[in-house]
């Protein structure tokens, strides 16, 4: 095994596992809205494959891109309904809080390897900077926008003034300028996810908040 | 005509009236969702239109396949319009909950047909099984769906508790195992309605209800 | 230059002019909504640039048609982004009416550039008459749809009984009729274009309503 190799493992492996810690706390924020909602086991499941996968999908569906990450990786589906299937028997609300809270962090790995992902890949399917900036960001939020909207509320991307959306924006100017210095894709990705997770976990520890509209 | 003949004339023509009475019944649900919130014509042909049609379509989309139905089938769209301004001129408030209960029996219909067909579909698409499953739910549910989060309320196939996602879902894998089985299409798609529409008027008739959320 | 390339130039730079004045009304339109709803600069930039490009994204998707286009014309976001920071730091909510109120007569050019362009297109990509009436229907109306159903409103366009929706219908017949006749894209589109324009200033003008539904 060469040293390229090795770092293309490591990275391959962390990307996996990053991946899964951050489409977890995504499906989980979902699973809590639909508790919170009194949804049935049918909304619940709807609602947390939503926002697991809503953002990638609606990626994907405006790139023309098939098959689906769902699609080609099914076992995905089944962990969702088994999370559901566990949520209904073992969730209970004064866990809704709590697991918000714990979720909060892999959010934050999500958020960055979403929307760092994303951004890479619309520029390869040769989108111009700014759209791959923005496909990065709607991979990342279209989930919890999704979900929201479903739920019948305003969209908690749009009026929480979080720096949540702006740091995936931020970060996937990262992705671009790597990727037009010829950085390779595994480089590009990790520093923009590295970016936009670092600068949402700065966000949550210091409470930045997005200026306030004075109208 | 030989008896194969006969047996696929008998079930397209079977086919065709069940979809004819399921879309109707999906329309139906979207124009007295839309009189209930006193939409005007236009709102009306909307959402009466994506009630019938959204289903379909958002699977068309995913599996990106073309024509969709109502483009094929540009008779149905007049159909439609037609109902509206028929609806327009007869249709007073107390018929609504007579028209409603009345649509149930071939919503019934319209489930079964839908949700079987859209499975089928889906798995000659080259889906895995239970993408397969889902899209046919997709394909039944999401007119609902879209019809109910248009008129701003949390969609009924979420949180009512009635046993109609979830049974199109048993009833796909009805599908799903008799294609596997090589059995024809008429046969699989037939059976598969057949269990959907018969597990949901039993739903219907006993009143099945889904476990509750404890949270 | 002779004159069918003076008449070319005239029309492709009009087009362009009234395009502009269509969709900076729509973008505003969406950015009043999201001033009213105190949404954040998130939540601004991302229905600005939804009511102003959903519909004719909409319609693409529909059509399978690509580049959208916002892709294809990158300057357009840039735009929607420096509108949406002006406004954070100029617009106030005594402003908010008074700009609604200047924004009427651009949107009812927007109205008929857009369901007249979109319904020529549509015809174009083979879709049949009212389907390609009804994409251009889409293309004018969806931005503006999405816009209320992302902030928890029922559309306005589904109940607020002016005739909008129902001018660009019928001002889509206009453009098939004329596309039938073999009439040049130009005259058909700028013929439709007028059409609709001219009767959504009369509405507003004369105050029409649509008929009233006596549930």
């Amino acid at each position: 095994m060469n040293p390229n190799d090795l770092i293309n493992w490591i990275a391959a492996n962390g990307k996996l596992t990053f991946e899964v810690l951050g489409t977890l706390a995504f499906a989980i924020s979902g699973l809590i809205e639909a508790a919170r909602k009194r949804l049935d086991i049918v909304g619940m499941a709807m609602v947390t494959g939503f926002t697991a996968f809503g953002g990638g999908t609606l990626r994907d569906i405006l790139l023309d891109r098939r098959p689906f990450f769902w699609v080609q990786n099914e076992l995905w589906l089944w962990v969702i309904l088994a999370i559901c299937a566990l949520a209904m028997i073992f969730l209970r609300s004064r866990h809704l809080e709590v697991t918000e809270r714990a979720t909060q962090w892999p959010d934050a790995l999500g958020l960055g390897i979403f929307a760092s992902g994303g951004t890479y890949i619309s520029l390869h399917s040769g989108m111009p900077p700014l759209v791959a900036v923005l496909m990065g960001v709607i991979t990342a939020v279209f989930g919890g926008v999704l979900r929201d909207v479903v739920v019948n509320e305003i969209p908690r991307a749009f009026n929480d003034h979080q720096p949540y959306s702006v740091v995936a924006f931020l970060g996937g100017w990262v992705v671009v300028l790597l990727d037009a210095l010829n950085v390779n894709d595994v480089l590009a990705i990790g520093a923009g996810a590295v970016v936009i997770t670092g600068l949402r976990i700065c966000a949550m520890t210091f409470g930045w908040r997005l200026p306030t509209w004075k109208v």
